[in-house]
Formats: structure tokens, sequence, C-alpha cells
């Protein structure tokens, strides 16, 4: 058959399925999966057990992989024989808190179209683009009785809040995990129009920083010029962590850190609009290291960024108090070679040693966190990819770096023995982690026509 | 009569009536009276008409004056005539928000008794001190039918935010507010045997710092590094408003501030005792203006205070967030001749001028504050209350500055035309402003009595 009429037949296959498998994605977008907070096991749980339920209905065999947080999903197909590689797909069925909530224009937990746009927590990062797989499969066992090659599903519940579940039983599960590829589908392409596959993401280290002054609040006039407030204590700690231009201060900190490479610069497509980026965002790159370029500084330099700050009154009106405790949540993106706990450690002795008397400071450095990770362009998995997006998208599929981070990303590769592709169709623009997020559904049919062409390229013989 | 008889029969009266005050004291506490958040303003309005009531039961003739905000119930009692003086006592029946509501033993509107203590979120500030002077006018009325002189109440409902609205009118109620004496009830005392009067309380000036960059929060990794985290320029801009030795490095802050002087020095006790106070507030005397004694600091230099930060993920666990929003509450407390606006406006211009490209940063300096208040201890209402104190203390008593603040001290101070007294039986351990506020009911009766009889000393003839 010609690529032209298999692309067809996938895309007529979608047309019949939509209407049900739209209603199965808000049925999985309706959970509220929220890993990091335990207010929602109900919730995670129950998203799990749909999952399973799903993919059990492909005649996949699926094994639930207990951890020390949520479940992670197992899943493998083998009807295509030692014959047909095998691909190893990772999703994740958690998703982000949903605060702050009132700037919501519908319910984060409730799906709703507005121009194309699915509205709910989740519908791109990682619900979306994990139903598009699972529809693909689905697709391509209905249309063809059967799989062209061997799958493999590793779909886990802890990604928003570091994997750590996952991380500690991926080595002990390499048998199960083996594959010939590997597929994260988890990233995304600069604009709706160019399909990309990314060679690297980030690591990542989270932190809290708590700073205890006195043992219960105490009123700001009575007490205001005496004690060192928390809230002071904790704006100059977190102030001294970097220099004016954007340069973290804690001596170490780039110890392990490579010069960005002539291979680096050219192996990616540099392409960045800075003006389109001020008007879709509202805001300038004025932020990190500006002595790099933005594209620099998010794909190929490590960063600091401040996630939440807590501390005093925060209601309608006004406090008169020094409150008794301030925090911080932090986290660090990281390159290459750079150890998340060592780099933890190294901010923790910090800002331990700069508090000022008269406050305690304490620092938990989230166990785990996640080393950064690299793909190549040359492997087979990632020639099919290209391939698909072209075909797709009828325009040359570009390569680039990802900001952000897959925490078990390097621990799968290397359990699995796989070759690694990361790929997705994540807009810059989908308010992921934000309130708003929404994906397109011509995205979801575009990422289900990619998942099926590129298993269909990956047959052999 | 003797003085020792008139001591002992106001406490017999105390005696005799104790059971029914407390339970109306339990009342008054019960009043979520919050005047800064209007989520509460049923309960404020409930807590004003409660008063009300029990001023008129007294035989007072009440006045309310309605205000931007809340009302304030004036009452005057004029059956002493004109050949005795009239006294105008000035209270509060709102209170500050309870929050974190977590850290109450027991919930801050169910007075309880704990070891001779009332907890309830104005216990102390100011329901407690309020009460017994209420106590004290209905006992004496009681007692002898009438009081011996004339007597006004100016009490408010918007102490705790500003008073804004009370500081409005006092201008054009100097006619009903005219006044030989005015005292002031809402302050305190260093420790429980030392009885006290206050020569001078700081002013204030409160405002909030919004920072904003991008139009919605933004992914931690996919923007990290790129965009100026709002949180980032907050914590640079609020570090850099004060220097390493804790002075304010605005230009112009200290432009009207005099230096401490003899008189300051010589008039009032220094005794502090730093081991004392480390282990009461289980913190140090570290911040402020190093440069300065504890007690220079807090009760003749002006400093500036962060009440509260807001921005970013606070829940449990972790979110990779960007916040597109961080804000801030400060407030400075002011000495003589510092204007509360013009401190505004100097900070405002500064953080706006300072603020890194790529956010914005709005200020808004809530309206009107208040300037520094100063009483001479040399009045016949400082000597009738010194005289009163010692009486019932049986110490001699001290004087003393007051680091905080009573918004419209000054102002009711001009319009009444009266000499100034700033009295009151708080301590320092009262958890004002926090959470397990509470005031001792040996504290009721002291506080009592002190009412009671400053009010029969100040008799002419």
């Amino acid at each position: 058959m010609k690529t032209s009429q298999e692309i067809q037949q996938l895309k007529n296959s979608f047309a019949n399925c939509r209407e049900e498998a739209l209603k199965d994605f808000y049925t999985f977008l309706k959970f509220q999966s929220i890993s990091t907070d335990p207010a929602y096991k109900k919730d995670v749980l129950a998203c799990a057990d749909w999952v399973t339920s799903y993919i059990k209905k492909l005649g996949f065999h699926v094994e639930i992989w207990p951890t020390t947080g949520y479940p992670t999903i197992f899943a493998h197909y083998d009807k295509a024989g030692p014959s047909q590689p095998t691909l190893l797909i990772y999703n994740h069925y958690d998703v982000q808190p949903v605060d702050p909530l009132d700037l919501w224009t519908t319910p984060p937990f409730e799906p709703t179209v507005r121009n194309g746009q699915v509205y709910a927590r989740g519908a791109q990062d990682n619900k979306g683009q994990c139903f598009y797989v699972l529809l693909a499969l689905k697709t391509l066992i209905e249309q063809n009785g059967s799989l062209p090659i061997n799958i493999k599903l590793c779909i886990e519940g802890e990604e928003e809040c570091g994997s750590a579940g996952l991380s500690k039983i991926v080595e002990t599960k390499a048998k199960e995990l083996s594959a010939d590829y590997l597929a994260v589908v988890d990233l995304g392409i600069p604009d709706i129009d160019t399909p990309t596959i990314t060679l690297g993401i980030r690591g990542m280290m989270t932190m809290e920083v708590e700073v205890q002054g006195s043992h219960s609040d105490l009123h700001s006039g009575s007490h205001g010029g005496m004690v060192f407030n928390p809230l002071h204590a904790l704006v100059e700690l977190l102030a001294g962590l970097r220099d004016k231009s954007g340069k973290i201060t804690i001596p170490g900190f780039y110890d392990d850190v490579d010069a960005i490479s002539d291979k680096d610069k050219k192996s990616v497509s540099w392409d960045f609009d800075e003006a389109k980026y001020e008007k879709t965002f509202g805001t300038k790159v004025t932020g990190g290291e500006i002595n790099y370029s933005p594209l620099e500084r998010n794909w190929l330099r490590p960063n600091l960024e401040i996630n939440g700050i807590t501390g005093g009154y925060a209601g309608p009106g006004f406090k008169s108090v020094i409150p008794a405790k301030a925090s911080a949540k932090l986290s660090c993106r990281l390159v290459p070679h750079q150890n998340p706990q060592k780099i933890g450690k190294l901010i923790a002795d910090h800002l331990e040693k700069h508090a000022p008397k008269g406050v305690k400071v304490t620092v938990h450095v989230h166990p785990g966190g996640d080393v950064a990770a690299r793909s190549s362009a040359d492997t087979a998995i990632a020639t099919a990819f290209t391939k698909a997006y072209e075909e797709i998208f009828g325009k040359t599929c570009q390569k680039i770096y990802c900001g952000a981070s897959i925490p078990v990303a390097v621990k799968l590769t290397k359990a699995s023995g796989a070759e690694l592709a990361l790929v997705g169709l994540g807009l810059p623009d989908d308010d992921i982690h934000a309130p708003n997020e929404h994906f397109g559904l011509d995205r979801i049919e575009k990422g289900f026509l990619s998942i099926a062409r590129t298993i269909q390229l990956l047959r052999q013989g």
C-alpha cells in the first residue's frame, strides 16, 4: 500500500471513531488525578483504574506495579512475535494542581471545548498525549486485527511530583521494560505547523526552605524593629542566590556544567521569535543569565526558580503581623552531568550557612530528582518519527531541545536498553501547569496519526 | 472614705458581679468582628449592636456615628454636671484576622479559660481592655447611683485596619468629643507586676506591592531561565529595602526623624531583659537597625516590616510553576514628624523605579495612615492614672514608650482638646495579632479597678 493510502486509511479510522473517542478522552480528563496533594489520592487511583481498564480491553497484558507512591501501569502486547521490534511508550496519568482556581474560565475537571481546544487540567500534559497513544493502538488493532510490532506501555502516576515511586523500581524491572525503542510522548513543538523531535531535556531538583523566627506570630508594632522578621530573612536569602546578571551565586553550582559546544549549536534549530514570545506570554525574556540567549538559557543552561513563597497574612485588607515562619519552594533545572542531590545540598548548605542570627533556616531537598537526558537524531526510532511527522505535517521535521524535565527518562532508557525518542505535540502556549490548560482537537488527530504511522514504519520486512 | 476602703469597696463590687460580668465578656468575644476582611461585615455590625446595647443600659446617651467603614459608637454621661471634668475614653470593638487558624489550641471565637487566662481573638486587643472600662462604669453607677465625673466613650470598629472611617469624621465631631482628659485604653505593661503609663506610640503606614510578569502562570521547565520570575523580582526588590545594618535604604526615609534626645532617654524606663525576651518569644533581638538598642529600635526609630508574601504554589508537595503574579504587604512604623503618605510615596516610587525589566510593579499605599503620638507624664490625667495604678499594684508606676500604633490617637487628642493618657494592661506575651491571643482574668479585675479608681481620683472637690 502507498504511504498516502495508509495515511488516508488512518484518517478515515479516526473520523469513524472520533465521537466515541472524545467521550473517552473527557472521561479521562474528569479524574482529579493531582499526584502532589494527598487530598486527591482516591481520584488518582480511580484514574489509574480507568486507564488500566481501557488498555485491558485492547488485548494487552496489564501489570500494576505498586510503588512507594502511586502505581505504574505496565502493559505489553507481544503478538507481533520475535521477528518484530519492541517499542516501549512512556506516558503519565497524573496532573498538576489547579490553583489559582479563580483564574480558570471553566472548571479544570469539566472538560470544555472552545475554538477547537479542549480546556481542562491535563488536557495536554499528559492526558491528551497519553490518550492519542492509546487511541492509535486501539485503532490499529481494530483496523488490522493486530499490531505490526510489539508494544510495551509504561504509564505512571507521579510524573508531576518527581516520579519517586517508579524511579525506585525501574532498575528491578529491566527485564519487563526491555525494548528496542523508547518513545517518551510528553514533549512539544514550537508552533502548530512545525513537526519537531526533541534531542534533550533538562534534569530537575526541588526543595523547600523554611525560616523560623519566634515561637508564635508577633504584633508588628510591639516587636517591629527588634526581631529578625522571617520574611525579611527569606527575601534576603533568596535574593542572594543570584547576581545582577542572573548567574547563580552558590559556589560549585556550575562545576559540572559543560560549555555550550559547536555540536550543540549545529544540531538543533535556534529559531526564536522574541516579539512573538512577548505577545503570547505578555512578558519579556529578561530573566535568567542575560549573558546567554533565551534558548541557550532555557535549553542548555541550568537555572533556579522560586516556585512559591508563603508567610504572614495573605487575605483581604491588612494584618499587623511579624510571622513566626516563612517558607519557599525552589527548583533547579539541570544540564547533563549535574547531579540533583549534589546541587540540592550545595544550595541547602549555602542557605543554612547564610541564615541571619535570630532565625533558623531548614532546607528539605526532595529525594531523587532527575538528571538531564539526551537523545540522538540518528536512531531508527528518531528516523521513523521524523518520517511520520513529515508525512503528516507536510513539512521538514525540526530538531530542538526542551527546558523541561521528564523525571524518569534517563533511568527508563537505561533499564529498557532502548533507543530514546522525545516526542509530542504540546505547544508553548497550551498553559500547562497553569489555569486554562488546553489542547487542540486537531492535535488529538495529528498525535494519533503520528503514533500509528511511526508504529507502521517500525515494522520489519 | 480612706483610699484603702474605697479600693476594698471596688474589689467587693467586682467579686459580686464577677460571674455575670465574665458571661458578658465571653459574649463580646464571640463576635467575629474582623474589620479588615469584608467577609465578616455582618459579625462586625452585630458586635457594634451588642456594645451599643450594653452602654445604653448604663444610662449613657448613645450616638452611632456612621463612617465610610464601620460605625463609631459615641456615648456620653453628663450627670456629674459642669463643675466636674469630662473624661473621654477610647477603645475599639474590632479585632485582627485569626489565621493561621490551625495554630489555635481552641477556636478563636470560642473563649476558653486555661490557667487563669481567657483565650480568644480580641481577649486583650481590645475587647478585654474595652470590657473592663465598661464594667468599671457599670459598677460605679450600680454602687453609687451615678458617676463622679462626666464620661464620654468613643468606641470604634476599624482600629485594626487603620481607623480610616473615624479619622475622616473626627474633626467634624470636635464639639461632641470635647473633653478635659482622653484615656486611650489599648496599651500595655512590660510585666504583670509593673504598673506603667505610656508616653508615646509610633505612627504607621501600610501598603501592598504587586509584581506582574506573564499573562498567566508558566511551566517552570518550558520557560525557566527565560522570563523574569515575579517572585525573584519581589524578593530582590524587598531585600534591597534594607542594608546589612538594618537601615532602610530608601533616600529620604529618615529625613524627618529626630535624633534620640537626652530627654527621651531620661523620661522613661529602659529596662530590657534580653534573655527573658529570648525565652518568652523564642527569638533574638537581631532585627532592625542593629546600631541602636532593641528598645530604641522599637520605641524611637521607624522601621519597615514585610507582613505577608504570596505567590506561586503554597499547597502540599510541589508545583513546577513560574507564577504570573507575586505580592507583598508591607508596613512602616513611624516616629514624630514622619508623614505616612509621604513615606508611602517614597517607598512606592523606589520600588517602581527599581522594577527589573520584564515585570510590572504596582504599589498601593493605603490611604490615611497614622502619625506618632506623644503624651506628657505631668498632666492631671497622667497623675491620676499613676496614683491609681500605684494603689492597685503597690509598686511605683513606670513610664515607657510603645512601638505600636493607635491610628486615631493624635486626631482624637486634637479634636477633643484633651490631655492624652496612653494606658492599658496588655502584656508583651499576650499573643495579640497571633494565634492563641489571651488575657488574664486577674487583669480584668486590675483593669476594672484602675479605671474606676482613676475616675474617682479625677473627681473635683
